[in-house]
């Protein structure tokens, strides 16, 4: 056993002597149970020092290549066969690139202005400073006290919500929450989704191994006697504005939803997620106004601050949050402490207020534009524009008899990325042809001016 | 129907108007059905503007409680019976006190001068004015580019894994990968857990909705023998530092391993969570670079950074890398980008590097302490240290035939708190008797003294 010291190239010389050693016991050069050198005899063979073979020795021992036995030295063990595998190239991850689309209805994307860079890297400093235990120790499993004290007094200002800050969970995104309700509510529940609406709801449901059943939508939100003797648990929707329709379920319906969630021992699940862009009067109450033991109320901060940020929370029902209490709060919190401090002293210095306010005026203008530009385009005639005065999308309904599918096609290929709303329809409904969905958030006025045109001239054709 | 818009307070008048009109018509005063005075009237009953009106008027219409005839005026909606529910007070929240011990051996707190607050702080500001777009848009789903990219160098350079980085996902801390996990294998799989392990791993995977079965774990770790047979679709197991005996997988073992995945189609999740404290030697490499197509590789930059990052990562084989991007890439990222980048800089800039150099000195050096310390105190004598070089606790076995759990009582009423490997047992064994964890990062040396004469006088007794 002699190994080429010249070839170690910068490695020190143990690790060198390990991997040369290693090496012959996994092809089987040196056989399982042969006798090794002793450390003095090679490090005299290799004019090195014992302690460098004593060091090669002792990772081998700890990595269980070679054992040593009292008083005889040092033997290679049986490693069960020859096991080696060839290194691969690493392939250099490439950024996913996006279509550059003249415009693109799709996109939810903010415009850069509209995140308070300077405000929140103010707050972060000072959090660093203020709060230095929010990097050194585990945030609660239910999210820091502090930011859940900020929300519950956030919604009591603006949703008029008395919340208890024990019964809020925050997580890191809505997604998140939707699989933690799954395991409150058992797998063995079904939960109840809007169709049209969200396919990803669904979609994130059945993912966690539970069924979901899709619930008709008219005019004034899900149709509650298709719930009716569904057997589903919980049901997901969003009274304040529905995506993609824009309605909002009208006081009725409401109580006809907190009734059959009475009723079946049932529970409903208040997506209010974009309730803080309410352009005309005043936010719509919040069905856990009426009924807070009866509804899971939940919301982000992603439609609020800025896409990126991984922040949301619900509210959990006494019975529910005993469950939790139970049974779940083994769980870690997947916000980063410092992110939770963060937000929770931004929400206390009113910047948040300022934010929200700061932003529903901006989208508030911003769309009336956007309208504007429809209504001096040639296409006005031949659309109803169905807005509803809420949210970051509204509809846009073609009067003719079109094919829609083939109309989408066309735009696409003119570099217009837009949605049908049957595109969110799990059954197909007469109801919800020949409507788009028109995202504005991410739209310059001018290029849409252009592909009002081409919408136009596609109609023509 | 007159109101005293002297009663409104702060309250805007139309919003005064909108909470009276609600009011009536949810206590039955105003019927259904019944007609509400015409805007221009009811404005000169109040002397206000018919502008007010109209602005109340259509937040009820929107909610659905009054609803407008064409030429005809509004009329009170049927809302199907009243429904007032009265207001909750809201109790504070208190943030959960922690027992003040004299030594908390099961704490994994770190000290406060451990984590690099100055750097960390310097490259979140240079992220911010450099990557702007890391809060406008939504981090890919599987974590961004330029982490995932700095997570390969690094484990290519610590770990010798040569890594596809699109073969990464990005996640909120471990436990949420476990979740994804479960997603990924199917809810009808079964995950195999070490016994003693931690006993969070197969909650997870059990709150998630599958069947873990328990292996059992000797000196040189899981027993594969027991695994033959049982099923499982994948083993959990940290090869490189058990928690909470310490043992390393042996190399024979490890392919006894990577032999059972390749027989049963089955998979190794290899939690690599504290392989970066290893005090002597070189890391132990993992499992993943036998056999990348068999082994799961997770770590946490929890561990290495501070408990409250919720930063954790995944590498897929190629075949349910496959599954995730047909199935479940819909997800939305768990982790902010702003987060994400901020630590691919670190990593970037050496940072990550020098940090971990950093701490496996203080740790080495603060543990040679804690050692001597125990060494030189009268208990050494009735105690046997099995500390195997690595992680951020060791065992202490105790050479007398003591009740464990009398013991652990006894010391927790002297301000000790202490675990035994027994707790972490899910079937009894009686090769983990008088065995006790010692957690030592959040352990003051002076303290530690006093610590040790109570619990050499416990002995006594």
């Amino acid at each position: 056993m002699l190994y080429d010291l010249e070839k170690r190239g910068s490695h020190p010389i143990y690790e060198y002597l390990y991997h040369c050693i290693k090496n012959d016991i996994l092809t089987g050069k040196i056989e399982p149970g042969e006798k090794l050198p002793s450390k003095r005899e090679f490090a005299k063979s290799h004019g090195i020092s014992v302690i460098t073979v004593e060091n090669a020795y002792a990772q081998l021992v700890t990595e269980g290549y070679i054992f040593a036995k009292e008083k005889r030295g040092y033997f290679a063990g049986d490693i069960g066969g020859k096991y080696i595998q060839g290194k691969k190239k690493r392939i250099p991850v490439a950024e996913k690139k996006r279509k550059k689309w003249l415009v693109d209805f799709k996109s939810n994307h903010i415009l850069y202005d509209s995140f308070p860079f300077s405000t929140w890297s103010k707050v972060m400093r000072q959090t660093l400073l203020d709060q230095e235990n929010s990097f050194l120790e585990s945030p609660e499993s239910q999210g820091v006290a502090p930011l859940r004290q900020y929300i519950s007094m956030h919604l009591e200002k603006y949703r008029g919500l008395s919340i208890d800050p024990n019964n809020i969970i925050v997580g890191a995104g809505t997604e998140y929450l939707y699989g933690l309700i799954v395991q409150i509510l058992g797998h063995s529940s079904m939960i109840a989704v809007e169709d049209p609406g969200h396919k990803k709801i669904g979609k994130v449901y059945e993912s966690n191994g539970i069924r979901c059943i899709r619930i008709p939508v008219d005019r004034n939100g899900l149709k509650v006697e298709a719930l009716k003797g569904s057997n589903a648990s919980a049901v997901h929707l969003s009274p304040s504005h529905h995506f993609p329709t824009g309605c909002v379920v009208p006081v009725a319906r409401r109580h006809m939803l907190i009734q059959w969630a009475r009723d079946n021992d049932s529970y409903i699940i208040e997506d209010d997620y974009d309730s803080e862009f309410r352009f005309s009067g005043k936010p719509i109450p919040t069905l856990a106004s009426i009924d807070e033991e009866r509804v899971i109320y939940m919301n982000t901060f992603s439609k609020t601050l800025a896409p990126s940020i991984r922040i949301a929370y619900m509210i959990l029902p006494e019975k529910l949050m005993k469950v939790f209490r139970e049974k779940f709060d083994f769980y870690s919190s997947t916000v980063t402490g410092f992110e939770q401090y963060t937000l929770a002293n931004f929400i206390r210095l009113g910047y948040y207020e300022r934010h929200i306010n700061r932003m529903r005026n901006y989208y508030r203008e911003y769309r009336n534009h956007i309208l504007t530009a429809i209504k001096e385009s040639p296409i006005f005639d031949k659309v109803t524009i169905e807005e509803e005065n809420a949210g970051l999308h509204f509809i846009l309904k073609i009067n003719r008899d079109i094919d829609d599918e083939q109309y989408v096609e066309k735009l696409k290929n003119n570099n217009i990325n837009i949605s049908t709303v049957a595109e969110y329809c799990y059954n197909d409904n007469e109801n919800f042809k020949h409507q788009f969905i028109i995202n504005y958030s991410a739209v310059q006025e001018e290029d849409l001016k252009k592909a009002l045109e081409i919408m136009n001239r596609a109609l023509e054709d």
